[in-house]
């Protein structure tokens, strides 16, 4: 008998690996222009520009727009801080924009989230749109009951609505359910909004061999080594 | 190539028969107690406080509350209605108002919207909650990308906002995206917020035999008999 009745996930790199997907897609496009380009740092530059542009929305300055539209605005910035500021049209930047619909789950996701949905309601709380999430989910084998996260919340983690309001969603209290990630902070916020939390490492969201510290930050509610084991330890309850 | 990127679908009627699910509930709870009951009568009677209930909402008497909520309103109105305001305890009235996650979905549904699937995003736009929606897509066998309607529009249909937020959330236009129900109504509705329409007939929805009009009201965009002819239809474009 599970323990939680519902897991909630944090998406980009605790299930897909956005540092590849999004270099694979600049790689493809900057190749189709004939421009040289060092797409890891290009993917890892745009990430960069992710907390900046999601604190006015946080700090109330400006109202909930989805983060397609923020990774759209800090695309130009990183194109125009690489000196290719002309090289894309607007379509072709639009394009661009999907990448990060195009990310490879990593590999013990897909089976391990299809084990768990058996007896556990899954959904992810990303900072993604609906539309981003439901792409995503597409094209890396990802099955959820619904889509929770920053659109259901109308703002972005670590605001305490969005995990509160996820787990209301789909039914639940917040003890109810479980946030699962890879990332200490994330968690430590969905602690106190009163959610559950489970974690395992992904020793290489920032790259191959890239140093990180790895080590749960606090005793977090289940602690797994990685997808696979943490739907086991759910399903187990 | 399919003509519209994304359906969403009325549910109650449409894709499940609610009537016989929510009678058998009604039976089994009321044999419990050794009480007779009219389930069919029942049902028909719970689900005729349905449109008064969501009145307040969307004539914003009342801000958006789950459909969940006015169900089990409704119940306590039916139930005092055939005198047996006393009959159960509170927990087995929640069990009761359960009864609408346990709907069978008509035989055509499951496969023709898996098939669709494969070509088209796919999503309710019921009034039901996600919470609802998730627990019946798990019954019925349905499988979506995502649960649109009430929740995400923060009202009722037939307002408009409903059908276009719903879009919306999908990353469409409203006129990307076709709307199909059994009910002439909510597809006049859909139309005029923009969406394309589909429909098909459900000649059992108020019990076998029960004469209704089943002809489509008005042009519709795609006509079909059921549910695998119509995710035929849209697959083909």
């Amino acid at each position: 008998m599970p323990k939680y009745a519902a897991a909630i996930f944090d998406v980009f790199g605790t299930m897909v690996d956005w540092r590849s997907g999004v270099a694979a897609e600049v790689a493809r496009m900057f190749a189709a222009k004939g421009a040289p380009v060092d797409a890891p740092a290009f993917a890892d530059l745009w990430r960069g520009e992710y907390q900046p542009a999601m604190r006015k929305v946080r700090e109330g300055e400006r109202g909930y727009v989805p983060l397609d539209v923020l990774h759209r605005k800090n695309l130009e910035t990183v194109l125009a801080r690489m000196g290719h500021g002309g090289l894309f049209t607007d379509a072709e930047k639009a394009e661009l924009n999907h990448a990060w619909e195009k990310l490879p789950a990593w590999p013990d996701v897909s089976d391990g989230l299809a084990q768990l949905k058996t007896g556990v309601f899954v959904a992810p709380c990303s900072n993604g749109s609906i539309a981003l999430m439901i792409r995503l989910a597409r094209y890396a084998n990802l099955s959820w009951d619904a889509i929770t996260g920053a659109e259901i919340g109308q703002g972005y983690k670590p605001d305490p609505k969005v995990y509160r309001q996820s787990a209301a969603a789909l039914g639940f209290a917040p003890e109810e359910v479980i946030m699962v990630a890879t990332h200490n902070d994330d968690l430590a916020f969905a602690r106190k909004a009163g959610l559950a939390t489970g974690y395992f490492p992904r020793p290489d969201e920032f790259g191959l061999g890239v140093k990180m510290d790895l080590a749960p930050a606090q005793d977090w509610d289940v602690i797994a080594i990685d997808m696979g084991d943490m739907a086991e330890k759910l399903l187990k309850g």
